[in-house]
């Protein structure tokens, strides 16, 4: 139920990350595409050939250590649906791995027209009485200006088919202040978002205290968080920001709860591109990205209390 | 520039309307599905072609008629990558006949990524220089909760290569005002959003006075159409919401300016399923989405100015 799965996976690791798969082209090793282009020409098909076999080598790299991985739907969409046809075979690959997915899609829409992103991305869709997933993941991002007409549709999803949801609530831009942090009375935007939320996962709740309504918190706003934490005790952090958007581990750390757990933290470049960074060779790009991920790892785990139910 | 494209059509057409493309397979009927299910089994692939024999089977009806198209992402990525395949199909077959097309996707995200929407459906992937177009819609409909990192990665798109967006402003459904219509100080926050399409698109303006930047605004809420109108005299209308979800012609007209433009009213269900209300022979179908398209045409131009720019 909920994200009960992903925190008894987060548990066993005895880590509160996922690596989002955001996989550029320029992030790809010169000899995967090379190969690949030979074959298909530079071509979607090509591109797309290349970002699932660069997928595929990170993830036999990191599922043992690493509770997720968080594929980015926009860098597949950009390819077509050659692009989009490598999301649905990671996220194949990752599950057939054992590692929790959440793709990021941040969808939004009412009624019947979200019902069928419900099912594109954490249900089945019907045809003609076959039930059959499209693309399968355990969670999806979504944004829920438009109210509860777009989020109920993906509640009975996620209490019947053990599927969680995490709702923008103050994202980890610069410029998200511009609505999310103006003043509806005395609370801010984010804030209003986020009471929605614990509203919407009060009845599907999971058996650790949070529910199947998560919400999608910055690290590059260690104040909010802290903030949010404590108003929202019921709604488990994606917290995106870390690294690269210059959010820190001990701010990241006011994200979660006294068991170490209501939270996790997103990674995608350092670790795709730790290669680049280490200076390594570019056939060591997997090995070089599982370094990454210890490394991040440990720098948050020495801001939180041992990760533990007991 | 713009929507100067989309404006220009609407004049030749004298209709300010939008077909939405929004193929649930109940929709389709049973001759075109056992055709495909039998060549493919019930399967995505089957699906999917389906989906394409109906909406090119429209498209050919009603191309001279009707300015644009409005595919929704959700029900495409409902059928996987297969479904997906479609909509680009779909976009690409609607264009080849002269038609205007807004993907109704509402993306939102941050920079980089944002990029990458931008890229896959208005705009063009550079695959190792080579640069190619994955969806290539003219428009398409964005979410701008995350403030302008999320809209700024368009905007240049929009300038340069004749696109356009919109923006949600204030939504056709229910539970829309739950966020939408919250006060910030004496401004809602459907207003405070309207505001920012117009900052937006003041540096993309076209040649009849509107900008690249567009805002949905629903026809179930006239005073707020009327309202936002006024209000954002440089901001194009797609208003969802017309018929099926109980907005009326009269209503509808609050989005219009004096020149009767100003706005493009969208219709799906009734259009596509005009076949089983008029209880015609379902071979009938496309023959039937005309003659709605010319009934809605009709009852909302009834309440227009004549519409053009002498």
């Amino acid at each position: 139920m909920s994200f009960d799965r992903l925190i008894e996976k987060i548990i066993k690791t005895q880590n509160p990350t996922v690596v989002g798969l955001d996989p550029r082209l320029e992030y790809i090793p010169e000899y995967i595409k090379a190969k690949k282009f030979q074959k298909y020409g530079k071509t979607f098909k090509g591109a797309a050939k290349a970002i699932l076999t660069f997928n595929k080598k990170i993830i036999d790299e990191i599922y043992d250590i690493v509770p997720a991985i968080k594929p980015q739907a926009a860098y597949y969409e950009m390819y077509g649906w050659e692009g989009v046809k490598t999301l649905a075979k990671t996220i194949e690959y990752a599950k057939s791995m054992g590692m929790y997915v959440i793709t990021d899609g941040k969808r939004n829409d009412i009624g019947a027209t979200m019902e069928a992103y419900a099912a594109a991305h954490i249900g089945q869709t019907d045809i003609d009485g076959e039930m059959c997933e499209a693309f399968g993941a355990d969670a999806l991002t979504v944004n829920g200006y438009l109210g509860t007409d777009g989020i109920s549709p993906l509640l009975e999803i996620c209490r019947n088919a053990d599927k969680g949801i995490f709702v923008l609530v103050k994202t980890s831009n610069k410029s998200s202040g511009e609505l999310q942090d103006k003043l509806i009375g005395d609370k801010p935007v984010y804030g209003v978002m986020g009471d929605m939320c614990e509203q919407w996962g009060a009845g599907a709740m999971g058996k650790y205290g949070y529910s199947s309504v998560g919400a999608v918190v910055g690290a590059t706003y260690p104040e909010q968080l802290a903030e949010m934490r404590k108003a929202l005790p019921h709604t488990f952090f994606l917290v995106p920001g870390y690294g690269a958007q210059g959010g820190g581990a001990e701010g990241v750390s006011k994200g979660f709860d006294e068991n170490g757990l209501g939270a996790i933290v997103n990674s995608s470049r350092a670790v795709m591109c730790a290669y680049k960074k280490e200076e390594c060779d570019e056939r060591d790009f997997a090995k070089a990205a599982r370094r990454e991920v210890i490394r991040m790892k440990e720098d948050i785990i020495s801001y939180l209390p041992k990760i533990s139910l007991e």
